[in-house]
């Protein structure tokens, strides 16, 4: 599903109505649009591998577990639109700082929903895991998740002050999560 | 496929054409779509977790169980359409019965191919189970089945009168089966 | 990939533009884009199905397997556009005959697309099946497959005089394959 | 997700507007769609099983393989809409060489997203392999997959003088790629 979330994407990146006299320029003035996708792509992009590695983790799912991991997928989801809507309205007078909140906004939600269905994992259903863990290190996993709200609720507030602003800090974290400086034996698929 | 189809519809919550004024007022009219989007969403994801549960007990399927189960997809996939509809029309004065018909009836259809396919398997084909279940057993689980059925068909048949109640029957019963309280040991995927 | 390429034919079917005055009426017009639809997507089912049965015969694939697959998954991918071609010329009294014609012949590219694979791996890789098969039993096989083809090629041709004829020829193969009677051990995936 | 980039490629193809007083001459003048769906159908088929090749020689990945994996997927995700962008300009007098340059410098980026990939997993994370070989055969392995760059670079470099030149040599490099000839045992998925 994250498969293809992260390829609607490109439906976003539209192509200039011909006959364009300067095709290189109407190309550049969509330049919302090519951060937009990069932004979403990878971002969705290392949701889909930490997700892969929570999911890995788990022996079997219950009921529980499932609605939780359904409501992440809604928000995960409903990234293409919220790409376009930015994409659309970065640039324009009106209606920018509402569509680069709703963006922020968004992932903000997929991040309370990944945290939630992480804590219902690591505090609730421990023994579905397929390796038990101490709870220490249960609650280091939890944190090191939780560090990733914080930036999304910044970006999300500050839409209402700067479209720009907002969607520099969504741009800034997905650049961050891709650098290895994030690297840690959690972030390993196998 | 339930993958594609429940990402699919996202393509039906639309982005206001730019310059948008009110960006605001013209997101908060589109209530339709995001209700039509989380109703639509969270029943593909509860039918996509029960086929899993059902899937997951074949060992194997044979000619009969491939075709119905075509029969389901068939379904499944045109709920992108239903929703749009639905979406399109709930505020038009005219065309909303007709269209909530139409979007509780493609969910009564996935409801009974569903049913069809659950009592091929359960009371002809089942020596393809991977571990055989008593007559008793398997009569509860396609009784659990269909007590699914009736809140469509009413939903469906009422939408003759009122395309709200119609719509909000359908999102009450997506609502129902997130609960906990739906909770049950045949809803559980391992 | 074919569970994406069955679930984008439901972008055939598009919801009237309101506000629509009679829903019921421009709805009802619309029953070619339902037949293209219904017609696809049990073209695609059934392939899928064959498809999955002869990949799982394969103990490994060789560079002339794995492009004549490519070949056969490019005219899979393409039935969205015949499809959406075919819906929307049926009813035109100009066009109509060509339409169905590229539409029917799709349908011919991918049955030659599936024999040409099929008789590549029955005939001249035989020796990368998981389970060896004689030579009689391979030939029967492939036999089978090849009944299917004259009667695409028979919609293709037919369609220069009727665009229906072409059409209901499609749709009768569809259900026939739907039908138990086409069962067979060859037919079962597991 | 290759899978979902390869069947959005259909989207591409566009269904003249009705009525078409001459559909068959309206289909003609679409050949650059054609040519532009296969030629980035069978690019896409070419690199997915390349990959596939590449990822199952892995016993596990690390955080640079992901984030290189993520990088290369992102330019594999856009080719749809350089393939748009080509198909909609080839034939216009204007933007048709910058149109081809984007188109040829997408396939550009994707070789080198998928170099960069390779020669990470080759030379830095070779204790990350399956089976280990020996630093000549990973070598040799690396530098066969580098001789797809610099035809992919002339493309996109001779789309400045002329667009049909550009992409001819794509056309003709997914045609060489799907040839016998191109077969090797590193090409062989299992």
């Amino acid at each position: 599903m994250f498969a293809v979330a992260i390829t609607l994407l490109v439906l976003n990146i539209t192509v200039p109505p011909p006959p364009s006299p300067h095709l290189g320029h109407a190309l550049g003035q969509r330049w919302p649009e090519y951060l937009a996708y990069v932004t979403s792509f990878i971002t969705i992009g290392i949701i889909w591998i930490n997700h892969h590695v929570m999911i890995s983790r788990l022996a079997r799912a219950d009921h529980s577990i499932l609605i939780l991991n359904l409501v992440l997928l809604l928000t995960v989801a409903v990234i293409p639109f919220g790409t376009s809507l930015m994409a659309t309205y970065l640039k324009q007078g009106q209606g920018d700082k509402l569509a680069a909140g709703v963006y922020s906004g968004i992932f903000l939600a997929m991040g309370l929903a990944f945290a939630a269905l992480q804590h219902q994992i690591m505090l609730h259903r421990a023994h579905l895991l397929k390796v038990q863990l101490s709870l220490e290190r249960r609650r280091k996993i939890l944190a090191r998740m939780r560090t990733g709200l914080p930036p999304y609720a910044i970006a999300t507030g500050i839409a209402a002050v700067s479209a720009y602003a907002s969607v520099a800090i969504c741009a800034a974290l997905a650049a961050f999560y891709a650098l290895p400086i994030a690297s840690s034996p959690d972030a390993m698929a196998d």
